[in-house]
């Protein structure tokens, strides 16, 4: 008798709400298919973070697709005529990207199909967020519906499920959840605005959350600053 | 008084089915804005085409996002190690592109939303089609509902509508459609291996629906072959 491992794609920025999404579909005994997008963000150093982190975490394969919404633009986040704010306003803030996790998720989805994956991992977070539509579980459950529709598998009857592990934690406490699953977040980078090694402004959304999560967690910040 | 020109991004493959769409959201008086993809799809002579199409029909802009699917693999149309076949089986055909619609959509939202457009127009076609999962009404919906709650237009209370004026048309009545709203076939490209004059192979799924469709329409068929 042949145990066939299950497997699961999970989306893989370098920040650290991704690798500890990653860590955790690890620890529940999935086979990690990492996938993560050069879509002319301004941090390409996220991008070097996600190839540590998944080298590190023992994942099956590290794709990284490249395509280019900055053509699209719109977003502080792609768009260089766009400041990136030093802190938060009322509403959806300038470094919404439009329709980003609708896009990341679709293209995990072609690949899970491919890869006859159970599932789909991705490490939105509904608490300790930055007010974007596409992080809350109503627009997860629309996404799930939707590729329960628009695949050859789920037609097949394999529908792909959408995971959430940190929807319903604060910073906090997925920080002391990926520590317990043996992430090593010194490898993590979640600056909008990373310089070239990897180094937080100190400043922007990103890294106010991600200190404020590091202290209400009680554990030493790894995060090195510019 | 001034008036505000309604907009919509259109998906534009160069296929018969997209330009007339194309021709249909021009002919109900949208400012049309044109998008294809480079997603290392076989037939390379259909983004030549929609470039043509595009440039006759007048669009506002006409944007190609270049991604690799390739990389995913999984379809005769971008796995070349994958026959295209010459005849229609049972079930969905190895020419389905993992979550290609879904993909697609994704990134006319995101489009949409930075151009405050009111739709995207898609010419998928639930009569005489291939039996990908993703061209069927029910996917729609379901996009249209993740749609509603993904973006910040949505949360604004002004949801992107997705139309699909083909979608109950046979063949023949899109090319009707398309003749009567001025399209030149001949600028488009159907098959899924033109040659690089963007001639057809007369075999595959795509060749045969077309000329299928010219035929019962009656309209003489400007289809170059090799």
């Amino acid at each position: 008798m042949s145990v066939v491992a299950k497997k699961a794609v999970v989306l893989l920025s370098g920040g650290l709400d991704s690798a500890t999404t990653l860590a955790l579909a690890h620890q529940a005994g999935y086979q990690c298919y990492a996938l993560s997008f050069n879509y002319g963000q301004r941090a390409q150093a996220e991008l070097r973070a996600a190839e540590e982190v998944a080298a590190h975490a023992d994942v099956v394969e590290h794709k990284t697709i490249r395509f280019d919404l900055g053509d699209i633009g719109g977003s502080a986040l792609t768009d260089h005529s766009i400041d990136v704010p030093d802190q938060l306003g009322q509403g959806v803030p300038v470094t919404y990207v439009p329709a980003r996790n609708t896009l990341f998720l679709s293209m995990a989805l072609g690949w899970a199909e491919v890869l006859e994956a159970e599932a789909i991992f991705i490490g939105v977070n509904a608490v300790d967020y930055s007010g974007y539509p596409d992080c809350r579980p109503e627009f997860i459950a629309a996404f799930q519906a939707m590729a329960n529709v628009a695949t050859k598998v789920a037609i097949d009857g394999k529908p792909i499920r959408i995971e959430t592990p940190l929807i319903a934690l604060t910073k906090a406490q997925i920080i002391q959840q990926g520590i317990a699953a043996g992430l090593d977040y010194s490898l993590t980078v979640s600056c909008y605005q990373a310089d070239a090694q990897g180094r937080g402004c100190a400043v922007c959304d990103s890294c106010r959350l991600r200190a404020q999560g590091f202290a209400d967690a009680s554990v030493a910040d790894p995060t090195r600053y510019q």
